[in-house]
């Protein structure tokens, strides 16, 4: 086959439109290995890949604004459904725009693909603009792999799937010059990758067990042990052995509401978290790793456990172990009863006009919150309010915390999860400060008319730094400083933003404001945003 | 001296609040070696220097809402003074997010001081969630050099302003684990670094003055050739040598309008620009680098000077040459007469009610441009048919532009160039698309009050890659491409975008609408926006 490139035209020039490019090869490839969506932000050396995308029905393709918004939404909807979503981005500067989103999902675990463009590889020699060591941004995020030609699209499109879906599930990153895309390519392969759980040995909850009927256990729960069979596992192992449970800090995903067992999260300052574990000789490690400090402070350890504790792993998620089914085998092996969950009534709640608070507003937040909503939680300082207390007075619903603590990813994520459950609504519960880092998500959620409910907690300030400089003795800032932390002058007006990028939106300061606007938002199609001014 | 560390305040406890910690070395060493202003987005592993910075007078401190806002300010502030900006960034991700517009300053060659928190040395053996390779990422855009002890603090300070220096300038990049900004430090150095200029031998403008003097020789102008000496040497040296004059296609800072000799810049397009060269037989280079493509396409060469012609570095950007000097240098050996530029006259202009589209928008605002103005220029196609056409009728102004081609650079940099110059005018000439990628800018315009006159190119799409996906041969793309390249549906509000950032905005959709909103606005203090929206 013969290719004929002219100035007027140099794809499919030779094929009358049905050309197999080492594009086409590349996403359709994709699409018969399971990936559905691919978030966009391309440009001129993508461009092959743009113009296959209409010739292959299985492929959604959303645009970001800014590539943050890509890989969080990608992030989001993996996290959703266990699949990899592309993503589309524009060399070295595009994928660094994208880099603190995918740091997130690596922490996650989330499979993601990202098909990242380069120049030519004739071109690359001569350093245009453009130019940049991208491998080592890849590198630093997970699996990567450099095309050397056209020929390698179909492999590479599936190994990177494959990597992706690991177990674990990881980030993986192809490096794709336009040559690899505008020549030929080969045939598609048809594959879907599935991937293979490791085996628990029944020893593993064995020695668990033994643990755990010393006394003195205790059980951090992380990764995929936090589904509702999960959690009633762990209710159950606490009901044979009267361990303690606790959810590691950052968790990627977790089931809550009142429907399941309620544990505690892991405190993030290590001062809480020391004492929280304190008395145990024996920690479970289930999906979780080892808990360690957030940060490093003078006067404080990194770990948390005691030095004396036996330290276990029951499911290592690193390893890709499935938490959830190791947790049920050490009930079984303990031969724990099902156990009833007691649980506190919900609070009774009814809104009276008092200014909103963080307590106040995750209160309304969980009398208010629809069964089977997919909390999105990048609330900050208000979201660990929202895991320590509210979350399980709401309704059923499944929660996607920020994990790599690269702020930013809640509204992408946001959109990524709408997206991938169309019949499910989504909350995305975000701090001003972190949202402000990848804005642009509002108008991908305008545009694909995302079932998005925004609800920004604005305390107007950078709350946890605030904190962190007291901390540090610094009991009256000076105006430097201050400065730092400080979102008033000017004050963000959410609601305009909002606006301009075409999402509806208003703004609120007490509990029965926040509670109409609430119900109203959750009862309309598309994305909306409720600014709840705080106190 | 002890120091007691305690929970209630870990900073200064053993100094009453004078200790020489790491973090005050760092800070007073750069201030002592030119740096003086940082643009800052920290988090808690940057606290100690956040802390010490009310303590250090001679640096003022301007907080970005996203880190590509910082360094874009950074880069434009060492675009017009010459000397670096600092940046505070927090670990990989905030770093990551940054990164984008440090490539553009890695491409214009300017000098960047950053400094990026990570955890203490201690702690990173523990992966704690926010770990990750940063030095990969600092070493992708230049110097870098990771700090192992608080005794290294000064001496490591004025290297990275050394290193940042240059000639050429460039992006130097500390990575500060806490623990070395917290613990005591070393006395602050007290150095201002002077780049020392390579030597010009004279054998290097001799030579070009020959192979100039053979006839069907060409100039290309780049980096520092582009004051108004240097462009007034290029006249002469046409004027001796009936030469052709290019202006390389992405310069950093560039001396424009009536006052100046008008040189063509050389097109973006391949085929162009290899048009433009056709007959060149030697092309000399002036702070420029050899001509390349931007972007390689299947039927164009990537060099764009004939293979026959001579290349010649009269002034090598990369050695950190000055070609203002060079050129003059060549100017004296040609004997060249002192040119006394033929100029067209400014063309009238009186707006007239039309619809805005590209031509009309840069005509009105080159009758409009107040006198040493910088204008940013961002504004992608349309930024191109400024730079061929307009900005040589506008009154005598500076023209910083895009350089690596990592859009997201003109808001940021109009926010740094303002504040480095508080007695000019900023004109923050932007395309819609570009601006979005670091649209935060905008409130740190409003809360440093800088004197920025944003407008927005509102075309409401990529244009480029329309073009692009046009010379590929999609003559008609699909809905999925289409999709990629509209930002319809919604379409922005950049009005509203900029009042939620406390930014007065106003739309205007005709030349007389503009012109008087753009008086309007140039009148003003503090910033402002236009949306200019196109037909």
């Amino acid at each position: 086959m013969t290719v004929v490139w002219s100035r007027q035209g140099y794809l499919f020039k030779g094929g009358s439109g049905r050309m197999m490019t080492g594009a086409l090869s590349l996403v359709e490839t994709a699409v018969r290995a399971g990936v559905e969506v691919c978030f966009a932000n391309p440009g001129t050396t993508e461009m092959p890949i743009v113009a296959v995308l209409d010739r292959v029905p299985g492929m959604r393709v959303v645009l970001g604004l800014f590539e943050g918004v890509c890989t969080g939404a990608a992030d989001g909807w993996a996290r959703m459904t266990g699949r990899p979503a592309a993503t589309l981005l524009h060399l070295g500067p595009g994928f660094a725009n994208g880099l603190a989103n995918l740091h997130n999902a690596r922490r996650a675990r989330t499979p993601v693909v990202n098909w990242v463009g380069d120049h030519a590889t004739r071109h690359l020699v001569f350093d245009a603009p453009l130019t940049s060591d991208i491998t080592a941004l890849t590198r630093s995020v997970g699996w990567t792999r450099t095309l050397k030609s056209a020929n390698e699209m179909a492999n590479a499109s599936l190994a990177a799937v494959e990597a992706a879906l690991g177990p674990p599930g990881r980030v993986a990153s192809l490096i794709i010059p336009a040559d690899c895309q505008w020549e030929i390519g080969p045939e598609p392969l048809s594959a879907t990758p599935i991937p293979k759980l490791p085996d628990l040995p029944a020893s593993v909850p064995q020695e668990a067990a033994r643990l755990l009927l010393k006394g003195h256990g205790g059980i951090l729960l992380g990764g995929n042990a936090l589904t509702a069979r999960g959690l009633h596992a762990a209710a159950r192992i606490v009901a044979a052995t009267a361990c303690g449970v606790w959810i590691e800090t950052f968790p990627s995903l977790q089931v809550c509401g009142r429907h399941v067992p309620h544990f505690p999260a892991l405190p993030y300052f290590p001062e809480q978290a020391l004492k929280a574990l304190e008395n145990i000789t024996s920690l479970v490690l289930a999906g979780a790793r080892e808990p360690v400090a957030f940060f490093a402070y003078p006067d404080q350890p990194s770990r948390f456990a005691p030095a004396v504790a036996t330290l276990y792993k029951l499911a290592d998620p690193d390893a890709g172990d499935n938490a959830t089914l190791a947790l049920e085998a050490l009930a079984q092996e303990l031969d724990a009863p099902v156990a009833t969950t007691p649980r506190a009534t919900t609070p009774a709640f009814s809104p009276s006009g008092q200014p909103l608070n963080p307590d106040i507003l995750c209160r309304t937040m969980a009398a208010f919150t629809p069964e089977n909503a997919i909390v999105v939680n990048e609330a900050a300082t208000t979201g660990f309010t929202w895991n320590a207390v509210h979350a399980s007075n709401a309704a059923p619903h499944t929660m996607l915390f920020i994990t790599g603590g690269a702020i930013g990813q809640g509204l992408p994520n946001a959109l990524g999860a709408a997206l991938a459950c169309p019949d499910r609504r989504v909350v995305a519960f975000q701090a001003d400060g972190s949202g402000l880092y990848t804005l642009q998500a509002l108008w991908s959620m305008a545009r694909e008319n995302a079932d998005v409910t925004v609800v920004v907690c604005a305390n107007r300030r950078y709350r946890i730094l605030q904190a962190e400089l007291a901390r540090a003795g610094i009991a009256e800032p000076g105006p430097k400083a201050r400065a730092l932390t400080d979102l008033t002058r000017p004050a963000i007006n959410w609601a305009e933003l909002a606006k301009g990028f075409g999402v509806p939106a208003c703004s609120v300061h007490t509990d029965d404001e926040f509670a109409g606007a609430l119900t109203r938002a959750l009862a309309e199609s598309g994305p909306n945003l409720i600014e709840a001014v705080l106190v």
